[in-house]
């Protein structure tokens, strides 16, 4: 690179799925970008891809070009592998910055690292940032929706540029730095177990309708076609309709059907609940769909359980398919209360002071969890009280919880697996019951732990005489 | 203390609830044991109470006084809060004790703390021992469950005096070292996750009859009672029949209906979730007994949820009981075997060996979660292949799992919560599925985020021309 050059205004490092996305998505912005990658064999082949695009890009073979290559302060973006490759980078590239540059981690990171990243970088003065980035391949290189967690000096200086390749709904770029260190991280984790619950509901009807009514994949792909028309547009029926009309080019069968049903998972499903769980929240929708993950791994237990454990007990009566329509709505309502729930909870330990609607509005397009359910839950969002009963929440719960009644009882006769479905309900006939049973649970840990108990009657702890142990 | 006094065989710090019943249990076995507490004001009335059993204890009103109490290899037992206030209490002890000497953290702790201590403590030549005790007060007292994660040289010193304190099951003492380091701790965790299932299934069912079926609690409390009599034999059973029926002297009324419908937890039911999370495995029914919990301390949301969402679909018909019962023990055994999946995975990560029969033959005396239903786990346990399909378990699941089933229905139409068992259900419907429906979540996966997937009929990974995106 020449020093003559005219300096970049970004570094990208990590030209994988998604940080070439990005790169791509910035340079078509008119935005300079320096590109470099760990195995810097990669790097000709992408500026290939790029056409007229690598126009705007500056190439680095090394770390010390590609820092070079940059205007200051420096803004170095790494869409690398979260964890250990993180932190090597970090112990590469601190010694090549200044005080004021900026280094943004946009991978899936544990917020718990950008916490301590963000407090181990504090001496240096550079301003580390994590930032959320989702929306997959086509939103990195089209419009992303992105939660920047970091400093208010380095959003100064990143909103120019990400407002610029943000997604955009109804003109507003869905890009906002929602609070300090690990927010914009933790936000995205829980943004991605709110996607981990939704795609298991998903796959909840779809095998319902499969298994339970035999129906073909295409003609379950028109009706969330149809569902996309309706209160559940958003991507992700938009693509569940897309992927179940697919053909197999090999067989002309539905592409479907060839795909093997072990999902994988990268971590983001799973930290969501163990944050819930630390912080004191239930996120039993999103705990159901991680484990239906693992089971969906378990294959040849699975394999060998079909032949030995009891058969369900009959076919699955697909009901008027708006029941299940509405199953779903009431399904992803809950969820996003108890994604909202999590985030108000992390937002109080750890003083974030999140603009809960704010991250709603930016999650309403470029991002997976797109859809028109966000709408009602910015409305609640924006009220005082119990979130689960803001308007229009209890309305539309009320709405569609009977249908969703209908579809676990059917499912659950029928022996078809409903766990997500079945713990959106779990939670629903939990909280809106006065009184519940666990003072049964109470008395039996003071009988056995003399742990004591409260009165409906009277205050203080009491103790149970229990007569023999 | 006169230098005279003939020295003791183990001291116990802590003099709450359940350090004073081990210290008592320990002086009855004819033990000599050293005790103190933080605040030393405790000791003489614990020794009022104590009577004739005073005779074998030494108290120390310092710590100097306690440590200078022991024979050497000097045996300290914590029994305290866990946390920092165990970090606090080695920092003070560990200067006044000598190599070989043996120190057991006896709490409730997390097993990742233990590990650590055990790992800091490695240099000081102290055996750092910690150790799972389960049965509450009663159990501590006259025989509890012991659970010992440490070395085999400490092992070699505390066998004599645990086998002596410990349940006894036809004989043989309810007390084993199953690991190094933590594997005691985790052990216990695993143990209460499946007690916070338990408790959570029982208070389901009692839920069911009270809500749905307006029985009174004595009424529910018989029917415990004489499930007590069946498969279902077992410390929690008993302990809900006793619990049902007992009565509220103020008023006469049963006194489970005078206590606040708020369930306390302490973390090792939360422990329990995370861990599996970490290894990779589900503990649904855990997760939704810990969820369960949350929403029990929720319990202004739920006053007010109660007027605002809509109400339940109808009364719930208690079917003939024997489908609770049989519903009750299909959940159990969900549970159970939840456990045990997570304790082999947690032996494979930590090394730890875990002998996983043994450690259901030491759950059969003195714990909470004893019962009759061990006993088709030991057996399972001790085959190999997967457990879910060890003998007997393929069979019991059979015949209990229709059961749970038109229960887990009646209840959901009912309007009625059963998370717990609704969770039970959804693995075993999810497991006995040789065909998942995970499929479309690797099509989707592909779809936005490129991740690739494997096909039924040919390796490796692909990719799916997906047409517009």
């Amino acid at each position: 690179m020449s020093q003559a050059q005219e300096p970049a205004q970004i570094g990208i490092y990590g030209l994988g799925t998604m940080g070439s996305a990005l790169a791509l998505n910035l340079a078509e912005q008119g935005i300079r970008v320096a590109i470099t990658n760990r195995d810097s064999d990669w790097i000709a082949p992408f500026l290939d891809r790029a056409g007229a695009l690598a126009g705007q890009m500056v190439p680095a073979d090394t770390l010390a070009e590609f820092v070079a290559a940059l205007a200051s302060p420096r803004i170095v973006l790494f869409m690398i592998p979260s964890g250990a490759p993180m932190d090597a980078m970090l112990a590469e590239i601190v010694p090549l910055l200044a005080p004021g540059d900026i280094v943004i981690d946009a991978g899936n990171a544990d917020f718990n690292d950008t916490r301590r990243r963000t407090r181990e970088l504090a001496p240096t003065g550079l301003h580390f940032t994590g930032m959320g980035v989702s929306g997959g391949e086509a939103g990195a290189r089209h419009g992303p929706s992105i939660m920047v967690g970091g400093s208010k000096s380095a959003w100064t200086a990143l909103e120019p540029i990400l407002t610029r390749i943000a997604a955009r709904y109804e003109g507003t770029p869905c890009v906002a730095r929602v609070g300090p260190d690990g927010a914009g991280h933790f936000v995205k984790t829980v943004h991605n177990g709110i996607e981990y619950a939704d795609m298991q509901m998903i796959a909840e009807i779809y095998g319902l309708l499969r298994d339970g009514a035999g129906w073909e994949a295409p003609r379950i792909g028109a009706l969330f076609a149809d569902w996309d028309r309706g209160p559940l547009h958003g991507f992700l029926t938009e693509v569940t309709a897309k992927t179940l009309v697919a053909r197999d080019p090999a067989t002309g069968r539905p592409l479907v059907d060839a795909i093997c049903d072990r999902a994988g998972q990268k971590g983001t499903g799973r930290w969501t609940v163990i944050e819930a769980l630390k912080l004191g929240q239930a996120a039993g929708v999103i705990g159901a769909a991680v484990d239906a993950r693992v089971w969906s791994a378990q294959a040849g237990l699975r394999q060998c359980a079909e032949e030995r454990l009891s058969p369900g007990a009959g076919s699955f009566d697909p009901l008027p398919a708006g029941a299940l329509e509405q199953a779903l709505i009431a399904g992803r309502l809950v969820t996003l209360v108890q994604g909202f729930e999590e985030l108000a909870a992390a937002s109080g330990e750890f003083s974030w002071e999140l603009d809960l609607a704010g991250i709603a509005r930016i999650w309403r397009a470029g991002c997976i969890i797109r859809s028109d359910l966000l709408h009602p839950l910015i409305g609640a969002l924006g009220q005082a009280g119990p979130l689960p009963l803001a308007h229009p929440l209890p309305a539309l719960l009320a709405a569609n919880v009977a249908p969703l009644r209908r579809v676990v009882a059917g499912a659950v006769g029928a022996g078809l697996p409903v766990p997500a479905l079945a713990a959106a309900l779990g939670w629903y006939d939990s909280i809106r019951r006065a009184r519940g049973s666990a003072n049964l649970i109470q008395a039996q840990r003071d009988f056995f732990g003399a742990h004591g108990f409260a009165r409906i009657d009277s205050p203080g702890s009491h103790h149970g005489d229990w007569g023999e142990r």
